[in-house]
């Protein structure tokens, strides 16, 4: 038998769909792994087996690799959103044709890679073996090992050309390669394999093709997910056959939604499968109403899986997602197996790559940009166990290396230059972009600022809270980038600032960090003065010229949680060390993602410079959780001074000057 | 010149004076160092520059090595008494005749280790070096350096029989025992010399002298301590007439209040020191009232330090206790110097052992036996750093090397018969010494219990809060040792129970641990069912029979601070892995300390066997701090149930019957 491409026509029938969107860009930063460290060291069989024990469904989703860059970004950000719903795990296939081993951006083996290390899934890479040398096999499996890849779907994969011959001394079956994987790597990957509810195409016949599957689980897999089918009887035949031959590993269905007529149409050409009478007597009706397809491919989903879970033989639903979310979602929802609000271990996604497992710790400057934070910090061997950030912390990886496909903006420079403005005039101009971000209305050219540089996403649910707050200071120029509000011993369960294991408490300390101007930070010093010890603050200029309180460089943690049975949870803390390595990225993106959108010599790229150069980029810690956050108030005395100098000093010039007409001051707090 | 035995003269005119008693044993586990971690690294030197630079002056204790164990042992409790009035340091005199340097219990050597590693004081070592060899010499400061001693008193000593004679080759002058402290051990050691404010008797003149000082301090020291002096205007010449030779370091004058009449004369005699006439004057007429003698020691001794202080040439007071504390508190007190409650760096009084100064984490068992966790972890090279506990924690030292004298009992057999009962009729009578150590009441006999084998000191005030219940249960056979109360976020300033900077919140979770009898333990894991996962439980016998709910083993914090611009600090646990060997540690002190105390096949002698055999020993921890403990209502609960057993459970004998007649059941937890 052979193991026609179930996944790569898949691939071929719907490419280009990544882009379909409208669904809520809730903030994401969700892992899909509701356990804590313990938990973290497991293998996804050993998961698999424990949810299937406790009697606890679950579900996994398949994707394939995007054709372009900007669509890598779009799946990427559809990671983070679809891995919110809880999946147990998601797949990649493996598209030989698009140098799937290589380090493109688009590359199956990439695609994987980030969705290990930067959204935290437990992933499955498809491997096909297939015209392929023993040594270049070995040699992707390395490379998958390397970057933290766990589990290989082992399969055949489709002939080139014509029809397939067998090859001699080369791989001729997925057996070849489970076999070979299991020499090679020992048990360090969990295998996954194909299984044909309906007998593979090319078999000669039903128990021929199922002979065929023992013999891949005898070599090393571990469990066995099917290509597609479109009633539940034909899924749960098949593994009651499996059964009767001595097949005991799980068997996971493989659900397609329909999700359009060209292609389904398209997909049962290539996959040879017979769409059943009942559902062409449903959909041909409707053939050129997409939505009416999709809620009748839902509707009917829903139903057999419905069937398939009752039948006590289905432990979870593997997904076919045609990269898209809707209809899947949907599904999941109505099953009740999307998890709307997984308990999240720690307030950022954790990695799954396994060197990462022991991170527990991360500083909050990188709290929107928390894959950049792993791409710099890739190479670690070590992460900071509770001590971040002590002088023998390791170097963060180059600047200049963050030009990374999935670190840019999700936009287009025209859906910037739309958001951030076709001409600034001013620096006001540029405050309007921000308050227009965080009021998430439209600025005065009708366009909704939906991000900003430091900010790919909307403002998170928590920051909602202080949205007032963000406005009155960022309409003077205290430009706002990170912020999160005092909390003081909410359950870990609370919907919105939870997370960890239940029964416990989160904490946090106020904290804000915006740029603004010299002017301003003189001020901003003297106010401080009258907020010593209670506020601890950092404020530093592109030139390093370097102001803080805290001056044993000690981190300080203003994130928290305290859990039954457990050590202080304390997973983000303001670093001094790390600060001055953040500042030049923040920096650096008013020049790379704002001012580059201008030509060279226009006024509104000079404005953006001149931000830059001058102002200053402050944050600001409030050390009393359990009083009302005083932040405000030290912005609000600092707007007071400036309105109001003091009778013997200078009178200076107000804030709200366009400041590019003033001289470029070298005037650094002290 | 030579260094007469300024300080071994003090040696002999008053050993023995180490059991004058009488002044309340608060518990004393408090820390000289009003500071954490950055500081704790610094120098003695460092410290006192730093405390003069900031005007705050200090104060610094000299003690001399008793004579017998018991004597070590009540030393040992003065230096954490007087440890708790902020002492910037302590120092050790060198009893040459007493094998100063040995492992004797008594040494110079051991007395100063145990100041160090086990009180957490600064302390300076006495080294005397005429009559020695070199090696003999850099052996004793090998071994200084290995026990985390880094400061030494550089002295001559006193010549052995006959007058004096330079030695051709040898250490003639305390100046030879400073280079070969520098030259063998670089800057590794704070070096302090003697100073003479009268000039040395031995010297041929008080200009000599001086020169003599000057040559001490040339070749390395880092300070100069006096010896004693009546008139404040003696000191203030000297430090003039030092300055003027050229002299910079610190000069600390050495107080001596006078506490008694013969003490006086003899100092005298020895010293070669004359006492003005002014004082001999008001002393002979009171020669034989001691506390008319003390009192008018403490008024002259207050006057001239007030003198001293004053003149603005002396940061800091050196005092000769003569191993006393009345007098010299007494003075400290009035002059504002004794640190009522100086703040805690942690919970626990941190060791000041170079090795320990990263220790930031205990575990909760040995609160009440610090010494012990101290001595059985001495071995230790690295510290658990916030992650106590894990399996790959370092092993414990043997219980059978616990045996150290400081960690017996403070008390004589006899007082301990009197405290604990001449004769044990039941384990209720057991009950009723819990009870009055609990209540510090008297026991039956009429005598005060002031400790149990558990905790040699009288409860905690923090316990104190909790005496009714603490009464209450071990009334009916819970034997409480350790606990500690709820507490949501007091400042870090509280004087019960803060610890740690200012600014700062402390919390805990409520901890309870107790002996209870394999019946009251069956019902225990009943009630304690209610209460998952609320409650963690530790429920272990002598022969490591063994019940938890906290099945990862990780530990569970119960004691953490928040402080500005800091991570969090969580210096108490309670850990699975430790929790085995202290409970080797717990259940052995039945035998050794009370079982012991009895003939061999006494009655008395066989009911502890009895409890030491068959109760379990249970620790609790409720970790939601912010409800009220609900500890109370477990153990509640569990009288409730055994009052009123079920109905189709057979009925349990009542626990208060003596147990002693009941047949010794294997009834372990499951």
């Amino acid at each position: 038998m052979v193991s026609f491409g179930r996944v790569e026509a898949i691939f071929i029938i719907s490419p280009g769909t990544s882009n379909s969107g409208g669904e809520s860009s809730k903030e994401s930063s969700r892992s899909s792994t509701p356990v804590l460290a313990a938990d973290r060291t497991e293998r996804l069989r050993d998961k698999m087996r424990r949810r299937t024990e406790s009697g606890d469904h679950w579900f996994s989703l398949e994707f394939f690799p995007p054709r372009t860059a900007s669509g890598a970004v779009n799946l990427v950000s559809r990671f983070d959103r679809m891995g919110s719903g809880g999946p147990l795990f998601i797949d990649i296939t493996w598209h030989p044709a698009g140098d799937p081993g290589s380090d493109k951006e688009t590359s199956s083996m990439m695609i994987a890679s980030t969705a290990v290390n930067y959204c935290g899934l437990e992933s499955i890479l498809h491997l096909t073996c297939c015209n392929q040398t023993k040594e270049k096999i070995t040699g992707y499996l390395s490379k998958a090992k390397h970057l933290g890849l766990k589990n290989i779907m082992a399969l055949r994969g489709d002939p080139v050309g014509a029809d397939w011959e067998e090859e001699e001394g080369g791989f001729n079956y997925a057996t070849d390669l489970v076999k070979h994987i299991r020499c090679e790597f020992d048990d360090y990957f969990d295998i996954c394999v194909a299984g044909y509810p309906t007998g593979h195409p090319e078999a000669d016949s039903y128990d021929e093709d199922l002979r065929h599957l023992k013999e891949k689980v005898d070599a090393g897999a571990d469990f066995i997910i099917t290509q597609l089918f479109f009633r539940a009887d034909t899924f749960l035949k098949f593994v009651r056959d499996c059964r009767a031959i001595g097949i005991t590993c799980p068997i996971l269905p493989g659900i397609f939604p329909i999700q359009g007529y060209q292609s389904l149409r398209q997909l049962v050409k290539l996959s040879k499968l017979e769409v059943p009478e009942e559902i062409m007597r449903v959909i041909e009706p409707i053939k050129d109403n997409d939505a009416a397809i999709r809620n009748y491919g839902i509707e009917q989903t829903v139903g057999m899986c419905r069937v398939l879970l009752e039948s006590g033989n289905v432990p979870g639903l593997h997904f076919y997602t045609l990269n898209r979310e809707v209809a899947t979602m949907e599904v999941l929802r109505q099953l009740g197996l999307w998890i709307e609000d997984p308990r999240r271990p720690l307030p950022w996604a954790v990695s799954a790559h396994p060197k990462r497992k022991v991170e527990d710790v991360r500083p909050i400057f990188w709290a929107s940009r928390p894959k950049s934070y792993i791409y710099r910090t890739q190479d670690w061997d070590d992460f900071p166990n509770g001590r971040w950030g002590n002088s023998s912390s390791p170097a963060f990886g180059e600047l200049n290396d963050y030009y990374l496909f999935y670190l840019k903006s999700k936009s287009s420079k025209d859906a910037l230059l739309k958001m951030w403005g076709e001409e600034l005039t001013s620096e006001q101009s540029v405050y309007e972009v921000f308050t227009s971000y965080i009021k998430a209305q439209p600025n005065c050219a009708g366009h909704k600022v939906m991000c900003l540089p430091w900010n790919d996403e909307p403002l998170a649910p928590e920051t909602n809270l202080m949205m007032d707050e963000l406005d009155k200071v960022n309409r003077r120029g205290v430009l706002t980038i990170n912020s999160q509000p005092t909390i003081n011993g909410k359950p870990s369960d609370d919907p919105i600032v939870g997370w960890g294991p239940p029964g416990g408490y989160v904490f946090q300390k106020a904290y804000l960090e915006f740029f603004t101007s010299s002017e301003n930070v003189t001020v901003l010093l003297k106010v401080l003065k009258k907020y010593e010890p209670r506020v601890n603050y950092h404020i530093v200029n592109v030139h390093g010229q370097n102001t803080t309180n805290a001056h044993d460089m000690q981190p300080n943690a203003v994130t928290w949680g305290i859990f039954p049975g457990r050590e202080i949870v304390q997973p983000t803390v303001v670093d001094p060390v790390s600060f001055m390595y953040w500042k030049d990225e923040a920096f650096a993106l008013w020049i790379e993602q704002w001012a580059e959108l201008y030509d060279d010599e226009s006024p509104s790229r000079m404005i953006i410079k001149y931000i830059h150069d001058n102002y200053f980029l402050v944050n600001l810690v409030d050390n009393d959780f359990p009083l009302d956050n005083c932040l405000w108030q030290v912005i609000d005395d600092m707007f007071e001074l400036l309105d109001n100098p003091p009778e013997e000093q200078p009178t200076e010039q107000p804030v709200e000057q366009p400041a590019e007409e003033s001289p470029v001051e070298d005037q650094s707090p002290k």
